[in-house]
């Protein structure tokens, strides 16, 4: 799936910036590639850039308008087909991620053959991949795994790659969501592809590359997680990481909508080794991305100092230290 | 997904027994279900039952015809489909293990839609399933695991099945791929599943039961297979297991379709107690099933006799020793 920028955002009408939270991430991590935002009466959020019609848009260059909300139900309003249309009409391709397939509804079928634009529907896959192999590829992989889900695993992977890119490193994000699918205007929502075909679809996302490169793959669920765990096994083996980072959300008790307690780091490290050793027995933690939203400031820098003496490996908040720490220490394990 | 019973097994015009191997391990493990066969000229494949046509096998009784054979590239030839359309016209239900949905054939849809008929393509899953919650069910699960994918596990899991019947136990056999869906009639093709719902469509496959109640569900895959083991552990996690059965293949030196070594059983063994601790901490291995077809029969009996001192464990061939020994260790395990 290869999205092409730049991107017209639509936010619809949707009643808070939260429902939006899709669009914002795309304006936080790729602001050059967003060339403004589409919002219909009585929009409640807003990505602080400039309001503009389909029409404009593509007189601005524009390639792709991402339906970068959510509304309840996953469900697409009638009102909001129209303006789908009218991106297609203006010569757009336009890309979603709810729950409904856009060639479903007839209207936007014929637009897409009318104007020969591409719906990208990033929740499906209709890629076909092989089973994967497992064999060894070129290049560096860095996979961030977590002790749940939702930890933050997204958000770190995308401050490493640049963080890397900062020093002149040669690194690719490789999205395995839909958000980061946007991000990156390429990969593939690992949870959304058949069973059979999750280590093949992986190995699809990061092929052999040059030596010194580095692909920063995000990573999906826990090995921990009773819902989500063959998800994240299949993810590890596909990516067969040289070096993994630990996600953790320090105040969560509990597994993300289970009743299973969450896994200690040490035990999340240990895990990974055992069943990455499988594609590549020399994968390594390099570091730990802790989300210290919760606490205050000299809450979190105590979390952060405490975790990293107790594991001996460099801790950071990606959004409030940064990664640097992280990325010292896999220059000087990687010098390559 | 549920087939109703009894069957029509269409063989077609395959050319060697091979091709027919489904329809083979329907008459094996159900005959009582297998009212006839339907073979078209130069049909090279023959199940040893009553030959008869769509309209004489609608009058004995059966509900279904069952698409029980592949053919090169898995495509469905034209005079297939005037076969499968004829026994839609005379009432049955048609079920396939082809790569191609039957309903994609407008003639079939056409000719299911005017009799009523279900159209069950095992090969594909439309069944929506929950996320895996990894709560604790009633009733007691027993899952076959194996060393490698293609090793005996759902020959073994049928065998189980039937030993714990004869002695009046109360048993169900699930079935999580196609061949194992025509046997039982019901099931779910687990490797067909979407990723974020592996664990949850095997939680769906064994609810709760009676506490006496064992389901012995077919495994898939290996843990140590990188093409598969995410279908593998997820379906681990959702199966929930009190006792699992190791499948093997002695002669196999490599995981099949990949470069990987086997592990070994001693490995396997501990893998899934570890895996397996997430959603049933008490998960114990309870005996071996080695299938050994490619040994005679003193060569056989050694190589029993040598695995199972070697593990402690009741160890057997399904086929040429029965499965005694293995569930005379589960009834002394659980007496209940």
């Amino acid at each position: 799936m290869q999205i092409e920028t730049p991107y017209l955002l639509f936010l619809g009408d949707v009643g808070d910036q939260l429902a939006a939270k899709t669009a914002h991430g795309i304006v936080d991590w790729r602001p050059e590639w967003c060339i403004g935002q589409l919002r219909l009466e009585g929009c409640k959020a807003d990505c602080n850039i400039a309001d503009m019609t389909p029409a404009e848009a593509a007189a601005k260059g524009v390639r792709t308008m991402i339906v970068g909300v959510v509304n309840a139900g996953g469900v697409l309003p009638e009102h909001w087909i129209t303006e789908i249309v009218a991106a297609m009409d203006a010569g757009m391709d336009v890309a979603t991620g709810l729950h409904r397939r856009l060639r479903d509804v007839p209207e936007i079928a014929d637009a897409s053959e009318r104007n020969g634009c591409k719906l990208h529907d990033v929740r499906f896959s209709d890629q076909i991949f092989q089973t994967g192999k497992g064999d060894k590829r070129s290049g560096m992989r860095l996979l961030t795994v977590g002790t749940d889900c939702s930890v933050g695993k997204k958000y770190t992977s995308l401050a490493l790659e640049k963080e890397m890119r900062r020093r002149g490193m040669n690194a690719d994000f490789c999205a395995t969501g839909q958000t980061g699918v946007f991000i990156s205007g390429r990969g593939v929502s690992i949870d959304a592809v058949v069973a059979d075909f999750i280590s093949g679809a992986a190995e699809w996302l990061s092929p052999d590359n040059d030596p010194d490169h580095w692909d920063v793959i995000e990573g999906q669920g826990s090995l921990f997680h009773p819902s989500f765990a063959g998800v994240t096994l299949g993810l590890l083996h596909g990516s067969q990481p040289d070096a993994f980072v630990v996600c953790h959300e320090p105040t969560r008790t509990n597994m993300r909508g289970v009743k299973h307690s969450l896994p200690s780091i040490a035990d999340v490290i240990e895990r990974v080794n055992l069943e990455a050793s499988l594609t590549n027995p020399d994968a390594q933690c390099i570091g730990l991305a802790v989300n210290t939203v919760a606490l205050d400031d000299a809450a979190a820098s105590a979390c952060l100092e405490e975790i990293g003496t107790q594991h001996g490996l460099p801790c950071v908040d990606p959004i409030r230290t940064g990664c640097g720490p992280i990325i010292d220490e896999l220059q000087r394990r990687f010098p390559g």
